[in-house]
């Protein structure tokens, strides 16, 4: 892949992580890398924009390519990248690689995936790549040279305007890992338990803490299937959220 | 409606917002009423979590029903009240009303609908409303009426698992109002121009603005003509990503 190609890193974990880290060493052979990543760890932040206090952008080379650090999110990044700070629109954006999983119904949380889909909506081919361990010394191996394949084939074939991947990457070697399986979201959610706690003032406090539930643990088309069976996972998304059938329903509706 | 209907209500623009009263006031007639919102605006936030500090629950009562204010996102205030406020899992979750619209891809920034996509992947049947005017003294008289028209309907029909409404609602009277369309969110992008400045210590910081751009004004099924044209605008959406065709067409590339 020739160097006048032009690719966009993000992540949610902040410029400072690990995986942004193996991110841009993945990379380097497909072409000119720009990084602009948040300067704090930003999971769980979903598709959020920054409306309540102006962005600024820190100077912050990664293995000597060009990158900032920004005080917002990773849609706030990807926007200030693509009016502010990008010579020219880039060929890929790819965000990641997350530390922890996000197939499933994680994706509507996700801000590794919220940075991704605000590249699709740009016109620019997007993926978004997660790491099944949250373990922060993970071995990232197998996950590097599994997203520079992947990367490599959507740079060659392209995406539709409004759809980008999300790829989830089992734990395990490069030989353990079975290949690459395109799939669906499984159907699931979080179940939350929050773990309440009292102040020193006698007030009570809450974390969010969970567990994951899979509605359908057998449904071999399924992103979380493909996880358990030692395959990367690939779903595509769209940011059309019309439920269809659904919306044929209701014409049927008496309001 | 009976009283026995129990009624969750939220929004993002905070529990002081007028918004909230208005929603308060148009669900009375159908149950009971329990309120859960944030503390502070927020406006932008998706479906984002908040994974960096614990949440407080302040009690907090709108109009004589029970209320409490959280310190966190609208999709935090839903998974806090589910696990921890709420007596019993509600017949019904609405959010809003929203000041301003969340037409076409604004429903991915939203946190109005962040946490009616929230509700309803926890099998609450879920409404987001918002109204397209951002003036905060807009008259509410028939988006008010509306929505109670319609949260009706929902109670009566339910909705689908993972499915939810995203409701938006024109300037005018309820007579000037042509009634309910059914329609699909409009393709189109928020074109950012960031406004550029810089701080007496001269540095630049970077504040967000932008204009929407409909990428297919001329469509009538869409949620953006509904709403030019003075119908109300129901769109169904669904929190399964998956871009089915696209999904097939991966199946034939190489990694």
């Amino acid at each position: 892949m020739s160097k006048d190609k032009l690719i966009l890193i993000t992540n949610d974990d902040g410029i400072q992580a690990r995986g942004i880290a193996a991110l841009v060493e993945a990379m380097k052979p497909l072409g000119e890398l720009f990084i602009v990543a948040p300067t704090e760890p930003q999971s769980g932040m979903s598709q959020a924009i920054t409306v309540k206090h102006p962005l600024r952008a820190f100077a912050s080379e990664i293995d000597g390519c060009t990158g900032y650090a920004v005080n917002g999110t990773p849609t706030d990044c990807v926007k200030l990248a693509m009016n502010k700070l990008l010579p020219r629109k880039p060929d890929l954006l790819v965000s990641g690689i997350n530390h922890g999983s996000n197939s499933s119904t994680s994706v509507l949380y996700s801000g590794t995936m919220g940075a991704a889909l605000e590249g699709c909506i740009n016109g620019i081919p997007s993926i978004g790549f997660s790491h099944i361990s949250y373990d922060l010394r993970e071995n990232f191996d197998a996950a590097l040279a599994y997203a520079r394949k992947i990367a490599a084939a959507v740079l060659r074939e392209g995406l539709p305007l409004y759809t980008c991947l999300n790829v989830n990457i089992p734990f395990g070697s490069e030989n353990e890992i079975k290949g690459v399986k395109v799939c669906r979201q499984t159907r699931g959610k979080w179940q939350e338990e929050f773990d309440q706690r009292t102040d020193p003032h006698g007030r009570d406090y809450y974390w969010l803490t969970g567990e994951y539930f899979n509605a359908e643990p057998d449904a071999p088309d399924t992103d979380e299937w493909a996880l358990k069976n030692n395959y990367i996972a690939i779903v595509p998304l769209r940011t059309d959220l019309t439920d269809y059938p659904t919306l044929d329903n209701l014409k049927n509706w008496i309001f």
